[in-house]
């Protein structure tokens, strides 16, 4: 673990209580991670239920009438969240607010609608999230290694900034710059729009045969994994950046239109050229988003056949521990029914044979390793 | 590994010569599995090349003129797959020949069109495939726990039958009795579909800002994994399935464009409960695919912090295996420039505590643990 990435107790950035309106994922994520680092933490919400949750998990104390934050973190469900703001700002005049919503040009727009002095107020967005959602899911690592976009502006101090972005580097994010406009036609094309076709993908299988649902795999497992996300929170998020979700919409419903036509008229002039070129964008887009995927072109996969019984795994990364043979990246896969799982190990090439001659001699399978 | 899934060498149900038509990365990676079993392989591609590159990396011997094959499998390019199994069933009658082609039904109808004899052939489709294709991709595991969809038909003898499944299973595969009808129209819904939706989606990204991708996160890379895959391949699979994959197509381009118009207007009757429906739907859909969504519901995950240094990894899974803890399942997450990645390891709840204790004990940052 880096300590400039994420500090030991005691030497967190922020300073003095935070206030976190609202106890779900992110509230209590963030009330965990701060509480973690003994920043003191008071806690809000409006379901005694979910406060008493993440207050006994430790995500924080209850707030109490003469608590004076320093930062007040608001983070309600989005069709509340300006009015959550402006009372925070005139119940805190002192203190930093900022929110975690999803969507940050509505809730300003609202917000400048009424009036409010928004002198005070950083929006922000963590880029962080599970499947489930409430306290009971939070977790203290959600944050690490993720952008967390903050939208100063104009009128926002660099003292006021400060105090969000170190916010951020206290939970181990990346903050990013970005105005609110940027952010939202940002967000709806790489989290809203990939939501809603996932899920509307995977409407389809509602009424499948049982039978042809047997034949999916990992990829459209992959594409559809998104869609077991919570309807309540995606209908408002949705809902809240309309105008640059339906914008990406109308051109992938006119891309889809195009493609069925194509292959509805597979002799019309340029109809094959219609569906390689889909295909082909495809892969230049997918190709230009950050994370693993490039990263593990530097490594070779050695893939490993492990008997689903106790302890075999562990033995696996033992001996490969004693063969000094460092585990890059690793993917498992457990087949529907098989007596076993396939552990798809990555490796630096020079090791390949070292880790494969090793572990056969102490009687593993090698199912299979690089051809070259 | 379980014996009864993949036999030993020399125990294998395949007897006699199996030719293997087209080197590429289905047919190469037959001809590997069946070697490793002692099967003798004969190999045969238009390509001089692809052909060298097979045999070199020992998937088969190449083809003779006396080779007298009790099983051809032919493994094309779809365009040309109906005109190849006329020719080996001329040029071997004794032979029972089948095909691993993607889509069966419009290769039948070339072939019922032309007259051909088919007693002697059975059309399959073994559910397996990498994102990158060739002979050099090749893998002797690719079919293991895959469904593996032969086509029968009132014709067929029960001695061709046992051939064509008997290949299925000495490769580790599930023999799925389907007529060539519903094997079409499924994977239209779990995999051509999916492809194109992944590509399209993805191909949304090749005109956004650098700045609008680094918010992607695992969401969205696992929903476009796929539009990684081969146009060329893509372009003749989606066009001899045209039928059953535009009518899945027309059915979400009416979808998407009922869930743009309830965004556009939030105010007509039923347009939230429009949006809602959509994402509802999504989670009832991807609940009924089969595969790991379901089984990691039974084990707790642990999260522990592994710097990105040697041997880390090894050690960490050394020492679960000193604390008798099994793991189940395992994701790695590297954050892109954080110098540490997060383990999420799946264990029984019984052993939470256990693991967690043990390896605090012995140094290891547990990120989180199962709140209950």
């Amino acid at each position: 673990m880096s300590q400039s990435t994420v500090p030991a107790r005691g030497a967190a950035r922020t300073s003095g209580t935070v206030r976190i309106v609202g106890a779900g994922l992110l509230g209590a994520s963030i009330g965990h991670a701060l509480t973690a680092l003994g920043v003191d933490v008071v806690l809000s919400d409006t379901s005694p239920a979910q406060l008493r949750l993440a207050v006994d998990y430790g995500a924080g104390r209850p707030a109490r009438g003469d608590d004076e934050p320093r930062l007040v973190v608001v983070a309600v469900p989005p069709d509340v969240v300006a009015q959550v703001i402006e009372q925070e700002l005139a119940d805190h005049p002192d203190a930093v607010v900022t929110d975690v919503a999803s969507v940050k040009l509505e809730p300003l727009h609202a917000l400048r609608a009424r009036g409010v002095d928004l002198t005070h107020y950083i929006g922000s967005h963590p880029l962080a999230g599970r499947e489930r959602g409430g306290a009971i899911s939070a977790r203290a690592d959600i944050f690490i290694g993720r952008p967390w976009v903050v939208c100063r502006d104009a009128e926002t101090s660099s003292a006021d900034l400060a105090v969000v972005e170190g916010l951020a580097l206290d939970l181990g994010a990346t903050p990013l710059e970005m105005d609110p406009e940027e952010h939202d036609h940002s967000v709806a094309l790489v989290s809203h729009v990939p939501q809603l076709v996932a899920s509307l993908l995977a409407g389809r299988f509602v009424t499948a045969p049982e039978g042809s649902l047997r034949l999916a795999g990992p990829g459209v497992r992959d594409t559809t994994r998104i869609a077991a996300s919570a309807p309540e929170l995606w209908v408002q998020i949705l809902g809240s950046n309309a105008e640059p979700v339906v914008e990406i919409l109308d051109v992938l419903a006119t891309d889809l239109a195009a493609v069925a036509d194509a292959l509805r008229h597979p002799d019309a002039p340029g109809a094959r050229r219609t569906v390689a070129d889909s295909i082909r964008r495809g892969n230049e887009g997918v190709e230009r988003l950050p994370g693993k995927h490039g990263q593990n072109r530097r490594f070779a996969q050695i893939v490993v056949m492990v008997d689903d019984t106790p302890g075999q795994l562990g033995r696996l990364f033992g001996e490969l521990g004693d063969l000094d043979v460092n585990v890059e990246d690793l993917r498992l896969e457990h087949s529907p029914g098989a007596q076993f799982g396939l552990a798809e190990i990555s490796v630096v090439p020079s090791v390949v044979h070292g880790a494969v001659d090793g572990l056969t001699a102490r009687g593993w399978k090698i199912a299979s390793m690089p051809n070259d």
